[in-house]
């Protein structure tokens, strides 16, 4: 079997888990407070070019999310983000258990649109209702989406310029940001990101890392007691050291970069021999995520010997299916894969 | 330095760090679908001497306690506990946090005593106003306590009788478990454990894992659809495999129990050189938690070479300390400790 | 002025307030254990054509929503509406705020539509990641919708066994229940509701009531300690007599039914005007909301001297505006109001 | 039967009532934006001492703590309180419903004790590990209290004072706070509670009114779009002048000094007697709650005839009776339940 279901589903890249093995024995202190801890801190405001700002890790994409906007939003305030949003769809309503009302906008391939977001604000404060109504007080996107799009700079700008205008913090869920960084055609960097975004998370479970994420942001005032707040959602890892020991790995040499180039050049191997072969291509993902309409028939001899995700429902003839790399996926099984996808009679 | 401020400063014992390290490469399904976690399901069900039950693996205690506890309760119960207990004083609110009161009893070395929560309980229903109170609807017990001290079996099955009586669950966490099956005086074995409460977890973050805890109940019903608790929790980890290959590791050649014996032993060294020395014991635990009482001028000169945790305020000539060993204490630090100790004046 | 602005603006019907008076001076235990309450529960079986039931008295609609759906649901369990829902829109985010996702799906002028809620589960059910998503578990609709329409008995059945296909309990919000009642080309009576739905609420706020709601069900053991989380939600009144007074008064000669009948004709008569005028009609709603499309240039003169609202943002040329009649409203009303819309030229 | 259960057994004072009565009628807009609402407002501030600052009404005293502490309170944010504290016990877990902890620190006859709470909050900055606890973030006290005593404007100032230093806000809980203004012993008068206090309220349910609470603030930025969150409680009375017609009556021509003032002298009369009798006194309340200690043979005996509260449970020989009284309370009701308190011989 060759697997592209998601990209967990190895451990981690051996340099993320030698790490790990070589401090294995030495002592410190929990919670974060260690050396490990804070040394990965500052190389990630350095990489993301912030001579100040903070840095907190939490351990899955669900529990940053959930807890970093339970402390962005108050009481009656809710988060818009696009209907593909992870938050709206699959986190089991992990936002709304903490209060928070969720409120979706068609988004397109993913991505969430500045003009869309304006109208949207503009009919909340134009209601003289609204205070009936939960209130728009955060923007959260994902980059790379869910559809493994990307925002261009300008797009992201514009975003940030209405959520500035309503005083709305932009949060920007990087599970992988890794691919959107390494993506040949992006025009958008880790320092874009932080200098955009108020909060964001560098993913490490999806890019590389046994698990964690960095959550990252320029102005700590928006994060008040926000290690405490991680305690009361069960976010905070008692050997804290873990994370800092991880991200200190996927920071050193550029390990987090090369891990989505890795996975970026195979997806883009994928999607050109599936062109080639006459394949239609779902949505132009310039990621380790690439989703093509494949006949039923081609589907189910896949299943046999590959690894993948139907997308969405099974067609009568043909269905939508996703394909995912990452740092472990190799040429072999790009190769592989494109074998077993003869060219359709 | 020697450390002994608590049980999770190192990594994992290196039997697990191995089991992670030969599997890394493996490929498997997310979210605790895979084989390992199967497997270690089977293994732990039946180390409980349980037929039928369920297991669940989470990351850390706090996340466990309060995701167990939100399953369990429903809307205006509270849980029971001791006011020494975890889910009261250090879990930064997690328990009210989804809604539910604490509801602490005064116990007895950290242990709940069942006439008190009989007359708790009586008091309660015997309160025709008590629509307008929370109902006590679970009972939350930890063995060994926060103070390092166990519960006696007899003990045990009195505290689940008054649960019986009012149809409360009873909730144990095991966060150190390991510590408490190992001790020499203890008449509570797991299976014990297993067949007594109602829902427990086994403690790995503190018992030699990186991080995980395993959750196991004889009674499926009593956590319907908990995987989604989970997600909504931020508690499903996406590489779930990695709890699963850890808590095999951990019950292969009974580690677990090795883990306690090793740190229970020296632990019990270090209680005897202590009282041999003439100092105080705060409370006589007998597993991996050991308090005294010394003197500031002792604890002052500790505090230049040794790592252990003042408990409470430092009183004016005395205070009480905490030392904690685990299975990365050795037979040298606990020397090094009695030798840095000499016999008071 | 003349005001249609809701069906709130005035006190309570006559012989409301003076049950209220006629009752002020006898003293009766709190929180809805007195003899009127108890009373009004029995009467209002009683036209609900049920044998057993429960019935319990709160003070307004988005109270008695929230408490109801806050008992009804588990975590991650989210309740099924129109995206027009009052639940979805004008709560202020009462649902989410305990936790629970509102889960909207497009409607048909205000009604929830039985095949694309049958679809919607199918959809649920077939998902095998359903684990990371919240489950619908209950069914909201309102009737009268917010829009004054109205379920047929065959429309309010089919959505009923889809709820029964999955297991749901049907809430209908009936805070304008009399106007559905009364309405001249319904086929619903109350004794249907009361069979169809699992859980509803006769409206009095805005039926007639100085303020007062009263949920029932047939099957009392969906409420468990319903008292209680009405008393965490805030919704025990402290003189619950007053409810029961109020609902004796309403449900005592036919009183509902005549406040019912008495706003609905008026709302018809002003339909049928505004149609003689020449006026588009937004919605054709059998109840006493009327939605009419009117020129600015009138809306403009009416607002001198009438009081009604804008149905959404002013359009450029022609706008929606609401006229709601209730008990208050007259004969003379109307006709001025009619006075006031010439003939468009 | 004469009555002593508690002070909410009758009706509205009847010139409350007749204020009610007399603007049934008249139309007005909903949800406390009409004249008689603002009127109210500004009758409550000059009454208050105030120029500036907030008034918002609600329906009924559980509510009102709930919607204001959930107003106050941030993410992992407690409130300290009274172990007698109203939100303590008697609120069926209203305050955690909303995610806060309830802090409460041993009382003095229901009274919280300023250098108690100055110890609590010197212990909890002292502890290093605090992020792992719930921050006590503001203080909750009643005036009257619970058992019908009255803090001395001194230690109200005193209490204040541990407030500013930690910065937090103290709000009052004045279900009874007629009672308390009224008393022939206080030094505090309304004018003093808003000047200390940073959120408080004026109780109507208990003190005369139908229904309704009056939230006053001198700092109106404390409580941020309370409208909003009042809705998202189900506490914004949709027939919002109901509540400012009730208040502008308690306010006219001094009645709600009145109803204190007669409750009151009655109470102090019924203490003077029972101690003449012999009786002892269990608390000694200044206000319209008094708390005695009677043979279990006199309970069963006024039983017959009187309506009054055992408090906490029946003893063997004696136990602990509550009278209340209120408006509705007469000069005969008190020589009634004198004579039948015979001499104990």
């Amino acid at each position: 079997m060759i697997y592209f279901n998601c990209d967990y589903m190895a451990g981690a890249h051996p340099e993320v888990l030698e790490a790990l093995c070589d401090t294995n024995l030495i002592k410190s202190v929990g919670y974060g407070f260690d050396s490990f801890t804070s040394e990965a801190r500052a190389v990630i405001l350095k990489a993301c070019g912030l001579e100040e700002g903070e840095v907190f890790f939490l351990q899955g994409g669900t529990q940053t999310n959930k807890t970093v906007i339970d402390r962005l939003l108050s009481r009656n305030d809710g988060v818009v983000c696009c209907e593909s949003g992870h938050i709206n769809v699959h986190e089991a309503g992990a936002i709304e258990a903490d209060g928070h009302k969720v409120m979706a906008l068609a988004g397109n391939n993913g991505k969430l649109d500045a003009s869309a977001l304006e109208r949207y604000m503009e009919d909340f404060y134009r209601d003289e209702t609204n205070e009936h109504m939960v209130r728009p007080a955060m923007v959260y996107i994902s980059h790379p989406t869910e559809y493994g799009t990307l925002y261009i700079r300008n797009e992201l700008e514009a975003i940030r310029d209405v959520c500035r205008k309503y005083s709305m913090p932009l949060y920007v869920d990087g599970a992988r940001l890794a691919y959107g960084l390494a993506a040949e055609v992006t025009d958008v960097s880790l320092r874009d990101i932080a200098e955009i975004a108020d909060v964001f998370y560098i993913g490490g479970t999806k890019c590389g890392a046994l698990f964690g994420e960095a959550v990252v942001t320029r102005h700590a005032h928006l994060l008040p007691r926000f290690m405490s707040v991680m305690k009361l959602h069960g976010a905070l890892l008692a050997k804290g050291r873990l994370l800092g020991v991880q991200f200190l790995a996927l920071f050193k040499d550029d390990l987090y970069l090369r891990i989505g180039l890795h996975a970026d050049r195979l997806a883009m191997k994928l999607k050109e021999g599936m062109r080639e072969r006459g394949y239609r291509i779902f949505i132009d993902s310039p990621t380790n995520q690439q989703f093509f309409i494949l006949p039923n028939s081609l589907i189910d001899k896949l299943s046999e010997s590959v690894g993948f995700e139907l997308w969405g429902p099974r067609g009568e003839n043909e269905s939508i299916v996703r394909f995912v790399t990452d740092w472990s996926t190799t040429e072999e099984d790009i190769i592989s894969l494109l074998g077993l996808c003869s060219y359709p009679s």
